[in-house]
């Protein structure tokens, strides 16, 4: 894409309503604008880096054999009071429409796909049963200070199992645990990501919660030295040595909880009396897990973690573009040889910001670091005089000259 | 994909809770799945037809440089009352969340645009600019009882252009017609759909619709039988002849509205104070153009047309798979070559519904002409003694024998 036709305009200083780094960033590079506190418009720059997001979740969640769904964020009351949390949800946005009848705004859908897998399912032979959906969801939040970390209108994916016992809603849930990790890999948080134990609510003793590390974390985690496997604190008093290695060697940081699965058991098929035959034609209570994982927060928690004093330094996967292309100076040849570079390696299905604006090199530069795509390509009449263009990795210092005819080859 | 596996029940009978002939066939069809009045949850089926439609507009908008972005649902009263909205606009759902704040749930988008463009936009350098996106829209509908055609919650593809002058609108206005007129035809829409004058609200004499000719519709339209332009009833007393061609031989039918396009002009950005320096340095106000299009509305329109009593009957390009597949009979070696045809098609990026339940054939081919993928090819002991396959075009009477090693290059 053309920089000179992107909507987008990048900010010098810190927007003044913003305490939070990921929040800053993102706005000062163009990436997102607040309409109010904890909801936020996508431009351009930062679509494209959800999007990003979220079709590696997709992609991962098809290889765990998942079947993507919409389902709607109004959801009637009735749904909600058959699981009593109509009552019992704290963030719960509720409101009235359509004569006066009481809805809520989904901040989750076990309530809407266990009635609805109802109908799906019938005898042991439509189990398993994975599905999931990327939707908008909604929390009254109270506080929404945190950028993309806690906002009130948010993408989530949500995917929900189906099975006929716990045994295989163990084997699935390994697999999801492992998918995460996979994800986050993919996102470029792989390193800072750890498996966290938590509290697990009704139907099992922990649940688990993936927290990455940064001074930007609402949580606290200790983190086993020896095995990595981290314990959040509210479960902590309870654990004195590392539940899986027995060792007492922890290191405590805040973290940033990027997702989180659950066992749910019957918690959610109990109340919508939601049953299959087995093969002896006996009537079963289906078992149930939940997935959770949120494209923006994740968006945020990189802001947070992949960042220097310039801008955000964005991982590869998950950049707005590979390449930013710039040429420097007036000079038609340069100019006449970047446009061809452009040509050349958009058609290769190189992402690529051109930066063909008339601008100051320095100017560039700064607005490049800004917005953090891994590689910054320059074209000048110097690196022209030596048939070469200048390559930089964002968060390198030195650059690195590249034969003209080797750039597609280099950069694939 | 294997329909064994796949998380669709269909069903026989129309569902007692439907009205419309679009939500009977696609409940029936395991499309969509109903949670309350205009409130539907979309199956794997339901949406790989909805995406399919959102990524046609969405391959269109951005050939007309459209940039997309997602704004949020949840808006603040204050830019509603900005344009005088908040008690002006009839199908407004409000709420009240974070410590009593009011809240709209978008309908439409311009309240939240407008004062987005003015931080994007500064001077004649930044016009013409384009945005949209494709976001859940919200109604208070009062009445829901027209299956997608009319939901409380919907996808909407909503651009805004925003121009320096009204000339600069004209043009554009002129390229979006001719962009939705393509929308329709790979839709399969485009014989049935019209480009209809309907009343201009503030800024301009007469607005575009897109309407498609359909019983179910509740539009009333007016087709000059010379020239093809339609009138709304609306505006058809002040209208006794056709605007463009004068012929009075009209055909006065039922018809669904697809689309619509406005010239806005100042009516948005005036309040928002939505100005740019023009190229003398004076500030002027930005001339806006809006253009909407609801890709479910437009798939409950498609199930309207494209059925005959077995179904729906997909047109290619939106229909969720291009083969429905099938071995009959219990046979090892056809059931091998039906698996391995399967692997063949699919490796060819063709997407392929498998039937490969054991089912008796009757039912297969009932259930295929509900679901109404465009193609079914079938595989028996009789076809493959003649080293073929059988071919049915879901609205073809007869059946066409293809040799197995030209189906590929058949299907292409």
């Amino acid at each position: 894409m053309k920089q000179s036709l992107l909507a987008t305009k990048t900010l010098r200083e810190a927007p003044t309503d913003e305490q939070s780094v990921n929040a800053i960033l993102l706005t000062r590079g163009g990436f997102i604008d607040k309409l109010g506190a904890g909801i936020y418009s996508f431009l351009p720059l930062g679509l494209r880096v959800l999007r990003k997001i979220e079709n590696i979740i997709r992609d991962e969640m098809i290889k765990c054999d998942g079947q993507e769904i919409l389902m709607p964020a109004l959801q009637p009351r009735e749904v909600w009071d058959q699981t009593g949390r109509w009552d019992n949800f704290d963030a719960l946005i509720k409101l009235k429409a359509f004569g006066d009848k009481d809805f809520a705004l989904g901040p989750t859908h076990e309530e809407v796909i266990s009635p609805l897998a109802k109908k799906l399912v019938l005898s042991y032979k439509d189990l398993p049963l994975y599905l999931f959906q990327i939707q908008t969801k909604f929390r009254n939040e109270p506080r929404a200070k945190s950028g993309l970390l806690r906002t009130r209108e948010f993408s989530m994916k949500d995917l929900y199992s189906f099975h006929a016992d716990t045994a295989d809603l163990d084997v699935y849930y390994e697999k999801m645990t492992q998918t995460y990790i996979k994800i986050f890999e993919r996102c470029g948080l792989g390193e800072k990501t750890y498996v966290t134990l938590a509290s697990g609510g009704t139907f099992s003793k922990y649940s688990h919660e993936f927290q990455t590390e940064a001074e930007a974390g609402e949580d606290t985690i200790y983190i086993c030295q020896k095995c990595q496997l981290a314990i959040n604190k509210e479960i902590k008093e309870e654990n004195p040595v590392c539940p899986k290695c027995q060792s007492d060697d922890f290191k405590e940081t805040k973290a940033i909880e990027v997702g989180n699965i659950f066992k749910l058991g019957t918690k959610y098929s109990a109340p919508f009396d939601l049953k299959f035959k087995d093969k002896d034609g006996q009537e079963q209570t289906v078992i149930m897990g939940c997935y959770g994982l949120g494209p923006n927060r994740l968006m945020g928690a990189i802001a947070e973690v992949w960042r220097d004093d310039k801008g955000i330094v964005w991982p590869e996967e998950v950049a707005p573009f590979k390449i930013h292309l710039m040429a420097l100076g007036d000079d038609d040849q340069v100019k006449k040889e970047t446009d061809k570079l452009y040509d050349q390696l958009t058609s290769e299905g190189i992402g690529v910001l051109y930066d063909d604006r008339e601008l100051a090199a320095g100017a560039k530069f700064a607005e490049a670091d800004l917005i953090g795509i891994p590689w910054r390509l320059v074209v000048s009449e110097k690196t022209l005089a030596k048939k070469s263009v200048e390559l930089k990795k964002r968060d390198a210092k030195d650059v690195k000259l590249i034969a003209l005819n080797k750039i597609a080859k280099e950069l694939k």
